[in-house]
């Protein structure tokens, strides 16, 4: 374990006010911030007492005449952080204020200058129903799974991220609490333990409330530290990190703290993690599965994350059995366990949101049902989602032949699914399109940029031809996609209007049509 | 064509009185006949004026204190007949009933005799979601669609029973009234033609009204004569007849002949096929599509369907987008165009009567949606249906290379499912079991007969091993079975109470467990 010491590395701007730097390889004296990037105030201040409880910093991030109020944290040993991230461009002016007086006032500025290389700042909603970059190009979340990837330690975390690139996931949906992960340990626990680590007498059984075992009011800065240089490698390349506030997966019992600490929690996570650029809230994984929470608890911690975040990073939810109401107005869009892709529409129109299925089983073979998908249905299902105008999220679940997690932790891809289904990102990607809407009721699956792009998938359906109803006065050019054997095939000609295409009737082929 | 010549063979008793034989190859003096067979009077009379509106003929037919009400119907060429399935053994006795009293009092006797062979008489509804024979074996609908089986002709209506016989299929849904056949014609119209034949402009597409181009009061008997031909064929080989007795797939116009010939020739179809002990009542297909019709229509068929069949044949009707109220009592089990088996104990519940997925698109290459399944999706599709204790029927509509029919009419099979398909009877049917329940809510689709045979069925799932939750104090064998490539493989040992059991985690396997 190497914590602490780890930089927070690429795109990150330490200012220091009478305080020894804490991140060994940033500049030692920054003046610049890329747009969307990362400016890191480090200030030193009082550790006696509960600085965690006792001590309120802020800072105000002044341009012109906007100004950004940002809340600060203690991150340990007399250290005292405020994080920020400028959205424009220009001379930034802060100022910090503080309960402690030698916190307070203490001001500085910096440059923040054009974003380089692969920063497109932070995602929002656009077009209703889809995403996209600060820049204004388009993002389709072809995401993957990893709970574990925050706090499994390396050289699992690099593992589980370089697969990720080889296959090319552009989001991962992570637990901010720890889970079970066997007989592996968590790098380390988000709370400070209280005595010695007691075990379970069997997992997830105590005999000892959650507060008997750790400082509630503590949390380790250690653990979040960690978690951040995770954050901060995912970002490097290109990969958003949904992060999951809340989970019943518990193995130390951080799913019942109570709501005094559970807000605490909240907030002090906001506070060091919004702003970071690739963050995504998701507020719980299987909601309905967390025993000691109500509607009430979900709905506050949404109010809390629109008070605290000034970002508005986007905001979901996602459950089980009972479908949160994703029309209430904090929730940015939709993050669903479902493969029913059927209902898309009538999703779009009770939300008029993006609609992420967000878990749609497993591509696997362990003893449970939701995770053994074949990695076919596994793709068919991503095809399905996206012909519907939605998005999908991969998860793989194989049993392990070796010592490392299941790759819904973190670890190694096994499966044949991931890079089919990254194949569809890319082709949607090249096609230029800012985002598909499913038909309404078409004969066979099919979503379409008006006059742009048209994407049929048939599914299991053995299409020997077909007649496209294309729009009239624009020509298009055709491919043939077999979705399994990533194949594309030019069709020979342009098309235009009601276009009849001979097809190789067999299942689980798509035709994309592009403008010529 | 070889109408009229035809023999109305095996199990046929012909009984004349004052008439030639118009059966040739019948025993010239027969004086039993099977339990379940079909006994028929033949009697000369008047052939002047319209027979068919103008004499009432009927039989009672009794054994001791029993009698039964049958009512007789004009042959053509002043040859009337009366017929029965005696259902007894014994010695019956009849005396015909007519407004012709040259028809009235006719009266005689026969044996009825037990069955031999594959008589196992008809099929009526069991254990209240399944089906059985007079005799008690149960039955399980294995069924294909044949729409054109019953005019289309010889050689291919052969060569169509030809194949449901090679495939092992038990029961076929076809049409009494002629459907378009292409460039080829029905062996006869139903009808009595007026003046020459005219065609339609286009297809489906007349100037003149049905009653100015058939007599809809003068059936031809040739057209039913042979039909009848083709259910006996059928019932030789074990074969039920589906029979649909409207449909919207009209050629001719059939499917608007106004209320008062649609009745004549319903009473008119019952008096000469209700005797054939394979027949059921299909009373539309696609009912909701024929515009010239409303529920009060077919409200009524049902009414006199069951007032005129004095065997009470299974009676259904099926939809194409408006499911018809299955609860209604006239109906002896459901009878859809669905696939959404996951329904099947909600229809259950609403209506507590088989339920049989008639219609779950076909396999094929055509250029529709409902006409292009893959091979695996139909035999998928059978095994969801079974797995939730329902019933489903086999289509196939390959694009023809030569000129015989599509299957759906009639011809050759060309698909992979049919006897992928007929494989999951026959396992049914070696089984024992009386008719499978779906569980409740399963974990991985499962039917069972309790502490008898308990079936899984994995779908899309990769199991790699699963603990069977069998019943305590039974004990079991397994087979495991590869459900498209048709392999039965024992598993060692027996199974009871939790049984967990490696699997070989691909998709598309089973798991039937019997009484050991």
């Amino acid at each position: 374990m190497k914590l602490g010491a780890g930089a927070l590395a690429a795109g990150l701007a330490n200012a220091r006010t009478n305080a020894a730097p804490t991140v060994p390889n940033a500049p030692a004296s920054s003046t610049s911030v890329e747009q969307w990037g990362l400016f890191e105030l480090t200030l030193a201040g009082p550790s006696a007492g509960n600085p965690f409880l006792d001590t309120h910093l802020a800072a105000r991030f002044t341009l012109g005449h906007r100004s950004v109020d940002v809340k600060g944290f203690y991150d340990g040993e007399g250290r005292y952080k405020v994080r920020f991230q400028p959205d424009e461009l220009g001379r930034w002016s802060y100022e910090t204020t503080c309960n402690q007086k030698e916190l307070a006032g203490k001001a500085g500025a910096f440059d923040c200058i054009p974003a380089k290389g692969g920063n497109l700042g932070p995602v929002g909603v656009a077009h209703t129903f889809h995403f996209q970059y600060a820049t204004g190009k388009p993002y389709f979340p072809f995401g993957t799974t990893c709970y574990s990837y925050g706090f499994v330690g390396s050289p699992i975390d690099e593992m589980t991220l370089d697969e990720m690139v080889r296959v090319g996931f552009n989001k991962v949906r992570i637990c901010l609490l720890p889970k079970s992960l066997g007989k592996r340990k968590p790098v380390a626990m988000p709370f400070e333990s209280i005595g010695a680590v007691v075990e379970p007498e069997k997992e997830n059984d105590w005999k000892t409330p959650i507060s008997a075992r750790f400082d509630l009011t503590r949390p380790n800065p250690a653990y979040f530290a960690h978690f951040e240089e995770r954050i901060l490698a995912l970002q490097k390349v290109g990969i958003e990190a949904d992060i999951i506030l809340f989970h019943p997966y518990d193995a130390h019992g951080f799913s019942a703290m109570g709501e005094e600490a559970d807000d605490r929690y909240l907030r002090y996570a906001v506070a060091r993690l919004s702003a970071f650029r690739n963050v995504w809230w998701s507020v719980a994984n299987e909601f309905d599965l967390v025993k000691s929470k109500s509607m009430k608890d979900w709905d506050r911690f949404f109010r809390i994350l629109q008070e605290e975040d000034p970002y508005s990073r986007l905001r979901s939810i996602h459950h089980s059995k009972v479908i949160y109401d994703h029309s209430k107005p904090w929730c940015t869009h939709a993050s669903l366990q479902e493969y029913d892709f059927e209902k898309t529409a009538d999703r779009f129109r009770a939300w008029n949101k993006p609609v992420l299925y967000d878990e749609i089983q497993y591509e696997g073979n362990i003893a449970r049902r939701w995770g053994n998908l074949s990695a076919e249905e596994m793709t068919h299902r991503f095809w399905r989602a996206i012909a519907n105008g939605a998005y999908a999220t991969h998860g793989e679940t194989f049993q392990q032949t070796d010592d490392l997690p299941v790759w819904s932790d973190a670890g190694k891809l096994r499966g044949q699914s991931a890079e089919r289904i990254t194949f569809l990102r890319k082709l949607l990607e090249d096609s230029g399109t800012t985002g598909l809407t499913g038909a309404v009721d078409p004969y066979y699956l099919n979503a379409f940029e008006l006059d742009r792009i048209y994407l049929w998938y048939f599914d299991y359906h053995c299409v020997g031809e077909y007649e496209f109803p294309l729009p009239e006065k624009v020509s298009f050019r055709a491919t043939l996609i077999d979705v399994f054997a990533m194949t594309k095939t030019p069709i020979e000609g342009t098309f235009t209007g009601k276009s009849k295409i001979e097809l190789p009737g067999k299942p689980y082929q798509a035709v994309l049509f592009e403008k010529a």
